[in-house]
């Protein structure tokens, strides 16, 4: 208690000055009473601001050219905190400063596999993140393959012993993340299921909706009480291949050979940067994305795009004369692809400063361009804030729902009470891309993150400005 | 001359068995004088057979699955050799033979690169076919961009001295081969160039119209008196990072790995079967494609596609009640990727045949549509040639013009008083995949291939039953 009545009343101290200084220097009006027509006005300023610039663009090229790949827990991961903090310190945010937080190291290694019979190709693979390695002198074993994860849960373990199960579950293509939510279990599980009937090893068609040789890597997960074996994923066309010899003759044989290694834990940093807010300095309107990325891209769509976003919008509210009334907090999480791991850490260091989270979100679905608005907030209070936010409609953004998911490192926010926002990108060629060597810049349209940070500009200025409780999530019951 | 007229001979007595039989068993009609109806008659039902059938898919997926990655001079291309053997001979052919051809040997090894500095990145690079490795421990220097080969050639060598040299040359998109013919220079030439003024290494932007990340590869040449410099192509985005590198901070420094070997060489085979014609079985139409491929895909495009087209072309010619009058000749080159070599060792090993060759040309441009025929025959009869041609419109195809190429392995044909045609694919997205690991059966249209197979058909048959001579392609000149 003591700890966190501090922490309030230096976030208060701060604020309260910093807002003071605004008043003095830049507007003679009354910050805490803004008229509709006043938001109005500097919200589609905003917009046309982003609109005309490349700065999002700028950020991410920097991002992807001086930085790179930047697996968590690696030296790249390191660099890539650096660059944020000079970035964020450059651009003139009130205040920029990193939060430590314990990743697990995990280290690619090399990767090859290849059927031996009875058709011998080499494939195209990759290590799933998190995956150990198979024997030096690697895996050779029969396959076994499965429409999807649960028909590997619903199979004879006495089919499986000894073989190398492959999950042959194919990603639609959707505007939303629908295709990927139906296949990801198969990544993130189906080591585990396959293990515990015995399987030496596990293989996945990638969880991608393109028709390029490339593997799609992503986290995979073990269970403690059931034998570790190695995972991979081949790129589609690899897939298809299998399938195509499985028509003709059985079995197949295939060789598998990872060189992965997990390596504990090193230190990496959320970095974090602020609007001060004028008068409610105290109260968050967190927007968010993750700095690490994958390492065999150069993350420009996961996550560098909503790392630009993110600080350009928060750089356009900066540069406002006036600024809104509560503090917007630009937060770059680390080791999100390892499992959220800078998420949960923030909500952990932040747990007694909930409350004062008046809104969160997270960009990290590329950087299509936006076209919907869903928010979970009280029940009661959901048509009046999509109301607030009408002008997004000038954008194209339409009013959506009350069943926002926030985005990865803020899904675990609104079971502590936060409200949470998701403004809706089309993603319909991100899993193309996703996870792969081909995550890069060239992947992204500048008019489309242009428009992506004049949603996020416009939707923080207001969330910053609003009068509106957005709380509780839930209505509590009523008695029968 | 001895030898000419004994191969004279046994054509003429194979031919004349054949067409024998043929009359014997199928047809009361005169075989040597068809009609104009009879022949659009079998026109038309060669065409929907075509289109209707899956054969051509069939032969392509049997080939890049069975087969799969088949570079010659390599123990994948003997597998190759004897699949072409055996479909052949199953798809029922008069005759299926293979001529022995020596094909040099080039192991690919590994191939590694990445910027050292100013920002330490991975590259995705593929070794050129031929290059030499570097030494075992890399190569490691600054790099100097060209634009293109020319500049190169015009550029000071004390300013190229001792640096890797960077060919950033974009290859624009077409439906002809136009702008892969602007930059392929740059592969072929580059390291010669290079060399001559002292660079240690070249690597070119990859000689493809794609955004994928990842590189294309193919043939680069060595001249006897300049050194020889390792050689490597980098993917599209990895030309455009390096670019964005430079506009920030020079000089770049690149690490080049490459442990590719020349090896001599190996025997390989041309495979051919034959259609006997009836009434004129020493007269050859050759219809080809080639049987090896690049070693990073499957050779779905480059050329399984092509092997596809022409075996299942002759199929359905094979297949009629009635054979055309002259011989159709399928030919299946060897080593067109490391140098037309089954193409040079044909019109060697063939050249006192040439006289009868009546016409040739090879499907190496993947599976999209035909949209034109060229010809390359003697001038005043070009009209007559194509309007003979004229039921390809009902398929989509148009008449051009006398200045065809014929395909890689049948350009050097004319030369030698062979009349050539091109049966013109659209090649829109050809350079997006030729050349790289995305070289798969999923980028191949089933319905565009039996287009092809359909107009190659309509083409082998109406020429191998055309009462025009074609020779000679030049005119003498007219005394003066």
């Amino acid at each position: 208690m003591k700890q966190k009545a501090f922490v309030v009343l230096w976030a208060l101290s701060v604020g309260l000055i910093s807002g003071c200084q605004q008043l003095d220097n830049n507007s003679p009006q009354n910050a805490t009473t803004p008229t509709i027509e006043a938001n109005a006005t500097i919200n589609r300023q905003l917009a046309k601001q982003a609109l005309n610039s490349t700065l999002a663009y700028d950020i991410v090229e920097s991002l992807t050219v001086e930085v790179g790949p930047r697996l968590a827990g690696t030296e790249q991961d390191l660099i890539a905190v650096d660059w944020a903090v000079k970035k964020l310190t450059h651009l003139g945010f009130d205040k920029v400063y990193k939060e430590p937080v314990q990743v697990p190291v995990w280290l690619r290694g090399y990767a090859s596999a290849s059927i031996t019979a009875p058709y011998p190709q080499p494939l195209v693979i990759t290590a799933l993140g998190g995956s150990v390695a198979t024997p030096k002198e690697g895996i050779t074993a029969p396959i076994i393959r499965f429409d999807d994860l649960q028909s590997l849960i619903e199979a004879n373990a006495a089919d499986v012993k000894g073989k190398i199960v492959f999950i042959d579950h194919k990603t639609e293509r959707h505007r939303t993340a629908k295709g990927y939510v139906m296949t990801v279990g198969g990544r993130s599980k189906g080591a585990v299921e396959a293990a515990k009937k015995g399987a030496v090893a596990v293989v996945i068609r990638s969880i991608g909706t393109d028709h390029d040789r490339m593997a799609h890597t992503g986290m995979m997960r073990y269970q403690n009480d059931v034998v570790k074996i190695p995972a991979a994923a081949m790129s589609n066309p690899d897939a298809d291949l299998i399938n195509a010899m499985l028509k003709r003759q059985q079995p197949i044989t295939l060789s598998l050979n990872l060189s992965s290694q997990n390596r504990g834990v090193a230190t990496s940093y959320n970095v974090i940067a602020e609007v001060t807010g004028s008068t409610k300095p105290e109260e968050v309107v967190l927007i968010s994305a993750h700095l690490d990325s994958w390492d065999e891209g150069t993350g420009a769509i996961d996550d560098g795009a909503g790392v630009a976003i993110v600080a350009a919008a928060g750089k356009l509210i900066q540069d406002l004369p006036q600024k809104p009334a509560r503090t917007i907090r630009v937060v770059l999480y680390a080791a999100e692809e390892l499992g959220l791991v800078g998420g949960k850490a923030y909500a952990k260091a932040h747990a007694q400063e909930m409350a004062k989270h008046y809104i969160a979100t997270e960009s990290d679905f590329g950087a299509g361009r936006i076209y919907q608005l869903d928010v979970k907030v009280n029940p009661e209070v959901v048509d009046k804030v999509l109301q607030e936010h009408a002008l997004l409609s000038e954008v194209g953004v339409a009013p959506g729902n009350n069943n926002a998911y926030g985005g990865p490192d803020v899904s675990m926010l609104p079971k502590l009470g936060v409200p949470v926002a998701s403004l809706r990108q089309d993603g319909t060629d991100y899993f193309d891309y996703h996870h792969t060597p081909n995550d890069t810049l060239d992947k992204i349209d500048p008019e489309a993150l242009a428009q992506n940070v004049a949603v996020y500009a416009q939707f923080a200025y207001t969330m910053a400005q609003s009068t509106i409780d957005l709380r509780p999530l839930v209505q509590p019951k009523a008695n029968q």
